[in-house]
């Protein structure tokens, strides 16, 4: 067929609206071909598995899957009894963005906290971390941190740590909504290790789709014993492919090379320029340090929403007059630069009046 | 990354051990670039819908989901109340295949029955179609048939037809999982629509992996009721993928095109020659009507493991001594004519003994 | 056996540590004898869904079920699609006393709200009250309020009103857990219907156990549609009694003479004189308005502890320093003065160190 | 309120048609009184788990539930993991008369087979004891077998240990249906323990309210690691009584002293008159061996419907003309006599014609 998009089109409401990474399309390219075992049993799943040894430790594994809210389920599944619940910032993207899919497949419930930021302590941990032993109360056996988080924050590897130490010593364990974790690493100036394996946590979602793949995601357990299961655990949760190999060399492409790396510093390096042009604009503010690849800004609902004309975008809070805007791996500078002459533009006709 | 995988390597494990139709690839090359939003509301998953009305009237849909077990969960789901059963053939893939999900995620009962050939009849139904009002029996109220069947066969349009007019009589509504629906149409030598909306089916789930797409199915609805539900059962599932364009460019590629027919009627055609060369072999049998994409054949456990060390397949049913061969896009001439000569000198070697 | 615990042993920590009524003891003799149909196609439970409609109004009907999370997650899935959320108090019994059974079971999401009281108003309904037509979102669509609530505070007939007509404005349905239903009633002096069929409710969790019964609530639906398929939801939910008269007889007995207000109004009469024992107590404060049958205090842990080893109770929030007293039907003048003379001792005890 | 049903009406429908023994209501009355602690926490739950011990083993322990669904739903959790899958008769209770909750409620699958005459063996259970490690394949990880079965038929101790002893030595875990447990140990003339702790059975449905309780089943573990987590799955599942007391008394009474041999000695030999009258009719035929508390008789549709004019049953097979009679506790000789001769009556007139 000759049909074909606008490729021109362009914004910052998402950095899944971009498309895929050309290295992404290309290793695609190349695992095409001839026939391989379908379910994982093929060459480049047996090369991502020993990928996860060497980057993230000897007892890790990954298993691709295809999205986020898929490595989330079976990832929390892994980690809890029938009766288990799951404390996590009342912004996670398990509790706001799934539709239920938390509860409704994966059987478990929520207990979210509400923070200044997106990020849990140790103190807020403990606002939910209570009730062992009692029936009545679904067991808080996990804790579910996302890293950057929703609000485009990060957590330090100490606070990471300080967190799983917390949470282990309550007999609860920890997975880390990883969708950017490599946002997060670039950043932070740290291997994605250092925010994983080596500070506690026990189980990551590791996000592929918002750093510049086609579709996938991977479950990676860094305990030996987490794997067993996994298997079992994807399969009757529907998200296991059958042409496996193409989600493992994506996969493979992105964290077997410094693609995640240099699209992850692409991407936070476009959201700190757009965040200085914020600042420099009179009339609109941040609401969040802008550590990653998302920039929350408040301005007035009427700027917004002419702005909004040109490029898309997201209100965040409506009410509160937030707006979220993202960046992608495939953000330019001419992006940035277009969009904050419109922000200042609108700022400027608005004020003005 | 400059892996690799052995390219050279074939087989007749299954249709979804080749990989990606150069013409799908393609596809996917197109739809890149530029930012389209996300979950649908893009420019392929339009023109997708458009698609789904020319092709199976102007009534119908097309949802694009993950793989076919999410398809199927998701189109069962909703013809069901909660307290709904699926009457199903005992041998059918939401039986046999996908880990209990229909029950455990779907929250549906199946009541399989026992088919000689992997399809059902009105009589056959009626085993299990009894009991409505009876809170204790869970209520039958859809009945599922694959198209073309686990086992390599078919259905007729008339048959089809028969079976949907019985159970819309008794209040059941017809889900057809066709996941090889294009190998059904190509050998009935019929439009899709002649085995679907033509003939009450429904729902269906459209296939797209095993007919040479990279990843992605679909569910197909041919009602407009049921559509209106249907985006947040395939959220809820985990089946809606963010970057949809590269499903539904898939599709629109597969079901745009002859492609889909092509595709189908040449492993159809792989199948006949290999099923022609199995009738030439002394000690080999078919065990079903060869209809479709599959073979299957009866022949000694020894003949078949020999033959296994050169060519993967998988044993059906080893005490009856069932094998499967199945055929697929890519499956050439040459294929099937070194994998007969080594299936006649394996049974003569075996039979010289 | 001759087996009998020591029945002289009382309490204020929950109204179902008290036993059964004697009149609801011998409603169940009444019941007992011959041969009736099971599962609920018999006389008692006949006679109840007349008494159903007497009370409620003509639309109305009773389903007996076991207990109160049953009737709960009953009553709730009965109003929402499978992708359905429910908005309720944070400290609503199905959001923290029910292991998480609405959403293991029910498959729903809840939308807990902080409140002052345990109520919701309007302008706490909205803050979850949004997002319909969003997938992503878990769809509100029903509300859940607690009369009385699990703070012992009350709703008035207006306040029910006018967030029932703010839900259904919003296309929610409204549910009630009436587990203390007639406590609300007796303490407001208004009828039973007053406060449920008048006021906008559309289905209830109507109490028994906690008002004197053995064993046995009972699902009310309020209009006649909500009916259809309540057999269905409590057979598969595991809430369908086979020999069903036996909690029919006890609801009969309850809701079909002056017992359930003889019952609730004195457990209330009680609390409202342990309350005025609690103002005239230094160093002891009532922590919110007493107006049913629960009072909670504020008080040194250590006298609580103390007072504990006499009379058994429960901690509330121990950090705050809040316990909860409960009183039941068989709670005696008696019992309250006893109390309330330990409880002074103590607190003098504790002061005067 | 003075309502009372015409306690005259008799019949053969169901051992769950009849009331209560009038040793449980006197039970029930000793166990009213004073406070004792909810959800088990009471002297009779504890007495309990000392008869649970002495009856059945030193790491015996009893958990007393509502109904026999939610008791084979929570024990059969109880042996698996999310992924697993339960073989079982394809006429046992949990397969045809629970509205799948195993399904739905229990997140498992079953796997059904064909069978005789109710009763499981080595042999068929392997028509379904196979693919472990397969994860497209529900894990056959538990057997369930019904004792009495739902045919009226007995497994012998011999039968049972051969049984698990098979189950085990493929890493698969017993359940047994004992919702007439008692009915079968009469009949064999041995022990409760010799048909489960002593054969191999790892948890027991333990039955209640078919021999005469008001309502109320066990969940008997008889295993030290599978108590560990039954007060979860309980409560979550919705099965937890408040005023536990009561049920946990019933069950003291039914199997503290000789009440259930006593009832279920002599519902059986009811039935065995039955049976001896139904050998001497000309016109009807015994089913199945009459082993337990029920009769399946063959006999012409039009006796069936005239005999029921007089006294309710059921059809088991309309098709076949089948039909099912069972005697409950308080079932009469004069009751068995009138019905016998009103069978003979019907009988020849209709032979007559």
């Amino acid at each position: 067929m000759s049909l074909s998009h606008d490729s021109t089109v362009r914004g910052f409401a998402s950095d899944n609206y971009s498309g895929v990474h050309p290295e992404i399309l290309q290793a695609i390219d190349r695992a095409n071909g001839g026939h391989q075992s379908a379910y994982g049993d093929d060459y480049y799943t047996a090369e991502l598995d020993q990928l996860a040894q060497r980057t993230f430790g000897s007892q890790a594994a990954i298993f691709p899957v295809f999205n986020g809210t898929g490595a989330n389920v079976i990832a929390l599944q892994s980690l809890l009894p029938r009766w288990g619940a799951v404390i996590c910032a009342a912004s996670a993207h398990i509790n706001v963005d799934e539709n239920g899919a938390p509860e409704r497949i994966g059987g478990m419930k929520l207990l979210p906290v509400e923070t200044p930021d997106g990020k849990l302590t140790p103190e807020l941990l403990d606002r939910e971390a209570w009730g062992w032993g009692d029936e009545h109360r679904a067991q808080p056996l996990a804790v579910s941190i996302t890293q950057a988080t929703e609000l485009g924050t990060l957590y330090t590897p100490q606070e990471i740590e300080a967190l799983s130490a917390h949470a282990h010593s309550k007999g609860m364990r920890v997975h880390l909504d990883g969708s950017r974790l490599g946002n997060a690493a670039a950043a932070l100036g740290v291997s994605l290790r250092a925010l994983t394996t080596d500070v506690g946590v026990d189980i990551v979602s590791l996000g592929g789709t918002k750093n510049g793949m086609l579709l996938g995601e991977g479950v990676l357990t860094l305990h030996t014993e987490l794997a067993a299961d996994m298997k079992y655990l994807r399969k009757m949760n529907m998200q296991l492919g059958s042409k496996m190999r193409f989600i493992s060399a994506q996969l493979l492409e992105l964290y077997g090379t410094d693609l995640w790396h240099r699209s992850a510093s692409h991407s936070n390096a476009m959201a700190a320029q757009l965040a200085q042009a914020v600042r420099q604009s009179e009339g609109a503010e941040l609401v969040y340090p802008v550590q990653a690849n998302a920039v929350f800004a408040k301005l007035p609902n009427e700027v917004a929403d002419r702005l909004r004309e040109k490029f898309r975008f997201y209100d965040w809070d409506r009410v509160a007059g937030h707006v979220r805007w993202m960046c992608s791996f495939d953000t330019t500078e001419a992006d940035v630069l277009a969009f904050s002459a419109a922000l200042r533009e609108e700022l400027t006709s608005y004020h003005g009046k």
